[in-house]
């Protein structure tokens, strides 16, 4: 309970909720939708990371080269699913990024019902995670993606 | 007590103590300390600070310029000794941050005791905080600060 508060609170700093896309030309909708959470932090600190890795029981922690530091992820959209989004439902993050939260939230839902398969459910959640971290970068402009669905 | 840990969790990642230290020629060390416990946040998570400046009670919010951030900020000693550091001692850091934590405390308390009017007590401080915030930018090297004490 006291561990579940203080990873909200950490989470609510560092954590992060992100859905990427990448174009695969074999899908038919064209578009691959990942979902993932990750908690970056320096060497030093390691071991809170391993701590969460370990209250969580699901995702991964590796070494990211690009910003030198470690990187704890969850991608698997079943952990998510059941794992990561109840945790957040029940010990609620407090800050904007509680925002993000709710449309990763109802990303997450669409992706595990495989409504990402359908072009209609697809276009709802590129608009629902291009709303999402607005200050981060993205492989694709919304335009570019939509372009790209369309092929 | 939620919120207790929520806050520890939060200022693990994204909180600061720290120790800075100002020439003053009319004090008899030469040299003034100031030691500080900070959030800064980006103006759309405003209301997070509002909440734990109401939690503590103490410390007061202000637009710093130079990084366009909010910045909850406890400058007062007694505020120090008697409400912050006491919250982290009970609700306690996890991250490395803790051993920044942990030399801040002692030197709040020297602090509090007036033992940094005493040379050789100044002289521990300096020596504790200078293994503070390592990433951090100081405006004097700990080299030009004992030169300035011996003026």
């Amino acid at each position: 309970m006291e561990f579940s508060w203080y990873i909200s609170g950490f989470v609510d700093g560092e954590g992060c909720f992100s859905v990427s896309f990448t174009y695969r030309s074999k899908l038919n909708t064209k578009i691959e939708v990942r979902p993932s959470f990750s908690i970056s932090q320096n060497k030093r600190n390691l071991k809170i990371l391993e701590e969460i890795k370990n209250f969580f029981g699901v995702g991964s922690i590796r070494f990211s080269k690009r910003d030198q530091n470690f990187k704890y992820e969850v991608r698997s959209i079943h952990d998510l699913v059941k794992r990561i989004i109840p945790h957040f439902k029940k010990f609620p993050l407090k800050t904007k990024k509680s925002e993000d939260f709710s449309r990763f939230s109802k990303i997450c839902d669409l992706v595990y019902n495989n409504h990402h398969l359908n072009k209609k459910y697809l276009l709802e959640i590129i608009d629902e995670a291009y709303k999402m971290n607005e200050s981060g970068k993205r492989k694709y402009s919304k335009q570019k993606l939509l372009k790209l669905m369309a092929r």
